[in-house]
């Protein structure tokens, strides 16, 4: 415990100073203070030492000069055992509190300010003082965030005007992430001034993982600093703790299911969707999509977009007697869940169980870093830029929106190549009949749904059945439209794009297929 | 240009300071400097002024208080047009240099420092006059790396002792740099002693991409600062820019060409290898890879682990005069050509061409952000712990573990789930016949490798043929060795690990298949 005899109080921001302040000068702290922060003080009839007294110096500079000092830094960094005869000698006092924010560099940065100017805003003072009081934590405090004020007033209370050492320890770290984030800021600055475009990004709260994409990987978990919503914060209600793996599936999951218009399912798997539905009920939304692919929704992971409820978990038939007719999943994730679809789903002893907010995953950027090299790019999130039919069948664009909208949604988020087949079932929802994945080339993927649907439906041939075909990328070929008809699917939707675009066009022509063309890829790798 | 009448040097490191200091001293700079830097230059012959006389302190505390003062500190940072009468009212005589490094703070952290021991090497009067300096650039030079001392000695030298703005502000920029790491190592280990796990990451070279995976998305390109090698620095030695799909692509294909014992060719399309081979000549293990997906290899990534020859790239047919002949391939990537190869290649004008050295995918470290959220974990870079036959026929590994391994690379570096049929040709190279990627469950995966490899062979069952499948992770159910069995496959290897292994080594006893476990999953996703 250090019983704060002295205290130095610098601040940009005097939200909630007074308080503190008070509490300060109430267990009879000296209050060394600068010019602003001087006249707030004085202002709320609270007395402080202007630091010129301190100092020995004049304010000098406009400014640049106020708080650098021998006998200010010293008060902060002498070593309060071991050089406390010297202390004397010097008459330095010790200073055991500094209360500092500093100049709001950023903003002045995001608002484009010119570098002339700029540079008025990088603080050296405050940085200078805050560093000094944080390696000596072992007898200052350092408060860099006003966020803290309640916890420090609090244990100045409790303590008769001391802080503790963890608390003096936990302020340093932060005074320590303060500094690093503000050159951080700076250096990013002034490389662009220099024509370098760098970018540095800070990550906090790491878990370690039980293994990464295999056991014989390690792996580890954070959040980007600073930020207000994060995937990271999904709760998990029920369960063991999340895999690699499954947090990969998560995501994927509940970005899919998040874009759809109604309540809805999506089942991951490897990180394709397989399994999608959206309509009126919950529950025959979950049906539709463990239908989609019966095989593949075995051990996946579940999404809703909307609150789970009994009528929809119980699907699962965890208490099914015939133990062969009980889901076995991974993952089920909601937004929220009802009482009884949360007391349902957690007889399942090795089911987690997720709560996220779509606030979760709305961040706009995605990097991967490997190789020691970062790529970096903002989200798929646009859907279509225009639909329009090209074919001489026309393709009816009004009467399908929905329908196009949730195969586009589904070739978004399957990954590359992509075919997904997906139709409006009798009871008026949208579902996933049969997608393909993951091939090295399209027609593979187009053989792969069609496959999968017939399968689905029980039927030798789709023809009849009201299919849309979407494709993320263009037909490079028209071997993938003769696949298609012959399978007995009139409509197709893909982005376009290809320099034999007329060919595959004429095709569908000579077959009757009608097509449209929306003008936006979306590869997922 | 700014004429260097005084210079103040305070570096840890003393490493070819001495030509920089004769070179100011050539120039008639006056240099201040602290105690062991002195003593240095002392000991070269170079006179300075002690410090404690412009500070007008005693160096004190046990070195913690050093230059920081309000002398240094004004002389650094007032204003030499607005503040100049104010200067020499208080006396205060500019300083125009700086050379300063930091204590080693990341060397002892490194090797496991306490708390107690590692804060006396946290720098405060170092940063504090490298940022005092840097922010006043438009007057000051700031020196932190001795890599700079080279190209100021020649600029002092060239406009006799001064240093152009251009220079100032670029050491500048990097002054902040440097005050940012130091800061970012300290906050990192300060939050470890508070039990936080927290990371900084710091990129570097940013280049803007055409697009990211799809038009409508932005995109760049860093170097993750600090370090040796990196895919980043690979070399387009013809074409167009790489895009953010290219780099993707380039990256997955040389990770698996650098793993062959061989020379040998990878074939990428969308982020999978669906061609492969090696052996004994560079040309006939591209034609295998070729053959081994002539659909997909169309428009495909192309890497060799040896020198490219012209007896290879031939294969592509450039110059054939039957058009539909020449073979269209987006990138040829080795980490050499010879001249005939290069000028042979560089025939096709979109043709990318990428030189790479295998040190540049050395990292050992994945890292992706989305959302927020950081998912880091270190390479998947274990190919097998054990080779363990299984079943009643045998597993020979004695016989085959050169093309174990081959399979074992494939299904490392296709995507899950991954499945690869490999073989051993007659002219001995080993060959990716047939593969099935990016699918949601196994069984999928089984059918479209077993239908690559029969079309690729020509043949309606691959009975009779030594062929051997790979499987990435395990075979949930028996269902994926019916098919395999079927299709006349008899040797089969995969990591093993499922509860239900008992009943698929039962079925492969049942079939007369020879069944291998490795204890080696490969999810790649």
């Amino acid at each position: 415990m250090i019983k704060i005899q002295r205290a130095l109080i610098s601040v940009t921001d005097k939200t909630n100073l007074r308080e503190l302040a008070e509490v300060l000068q109430a267990h009879g702290t000296e209050i060394i203070s600068t010019g602003g922060t001087g006249a707030f003080l004085a202002g709320a009839g609270i007395p402080y030492t202007e630091i010129s007294t301190v100092t020995g110096n004049p304010e000098a500079f406009g400014g640049r000069m106020k708080t650098i000092s021998f006998n200010i830094e010293s008060a902060l960094l002498f070593d309060r055992e071991k050089d406390a005869a010297e202390a004397v000698q010097l008459n330095i006092k010790p200073i055991d509190l500094v209360v500092c924010n500093l100049y709001a560099f950023e903003k002045y940065r995001e608002a484009g300010t010119e570098l002339s100017e700029l540079i008025h805003h990088i603080d050296i003072g405050g940085p200078t003082m805050i560093r000094a009081a944080a390696k000596n934590s072992k007898y200052v405090a350092v408060v860099t965030d006003i966020h803290d004020y309640d916890t420090v007033i609090s244990e100045l209370r409790t303590n008769a005007g001391a802080l503790g050492y963890e608390t003096r320890k936990r302020l340093m770290a932060k005074a320590f992430n303060l500094t690093a984030d503000y050159d951080a800021a700076i250096a990013q600055a002034m490389d662009s001034f220099n024509g370098v475009d760098s970018l540095r990004l800070s990550f906090t709260g790491g878990k370690t993982l039980r293994y990464g994409e295999n056991s014989h990987q390690q792996a580890s978990l954070y959040r980007l600093a600073g930020k207000n919503s994060a995937l990271y914060d999904m709760e998990v209600l029920h369960g063991m703790e999340v895999s690699y793996n499954n947090i990969l599936d998560v995501q994927a999951a509940i970005e899919t299911v998040s874009t759809f218009s109604h309540t809805g399912c999506v089942i991951v798997k490897h990180n394709n969707p397989c399994g999608m539905a959206e309509g009126k009920s919950q529950r025959r939304a979950f049906e539709l999509a463990w239908e989609g692919d019966t095989v593949s929704a075995f051990g996946g992971i579940i999404a809703f977009n909307t609150e789970a409820t009994i009528e929809a978990v119980s699907y699962l038939a965890f208490d099914a007697e015939d133990k062969s007719k009980r889901k076995f999943v991974e993952i089920v994730a909601a937004p929220s869940f009802t009482e009884d679809a949360l007391a349902y789903l957690k007889q399942q002893k090795n089911l987690r169980i997720i709560r996220f907010s779509t606030d979760m995953i709305k961040a706009t950027e995605e990097l991967r870093i490997s190789n020691n090299t970062l790529l970096r790019q903002s989200k798929d999130n646009t859907l279509y830029s225009k639909i329009d039919s090209v074919t001489e069948t026309p393709f009816d664009i009004e009467k399908q929106k929905d329908l196009v909208a949730f195969g586009l949604r589904a070739v978004q988020y399957i990954k590359s190549n992509a075919i997904a087949l997906v139709m409006r079932t009798p009871e008026n929802y949208l579902q996933l009949i049969g997608m393909g994945s993951g091939q090295p080339n399209r027609v593979n993927s187009v053989g792969l749904a069609v496959t999968k649907a017939k399968k689905n439906l029980g039927v030798d041939t789709l023809a009849g059945i009201d299919i849309l075909l979407a494709s993320d990328a263009f037909f490079p070929f028209e071997d993938n439209i003769d696949l298609a008809h012959e399978a007995g699917i009139t409509k197709i939707i893909q982005p376009g794009g290809s320099i034999r675009d007329k060919h595959v066009i004429a095709r569908c022509n000579e077959l009757g297929v009608s097509m449209a063309l929306t003008g936006c890829r979306h590869f997922k790798h």
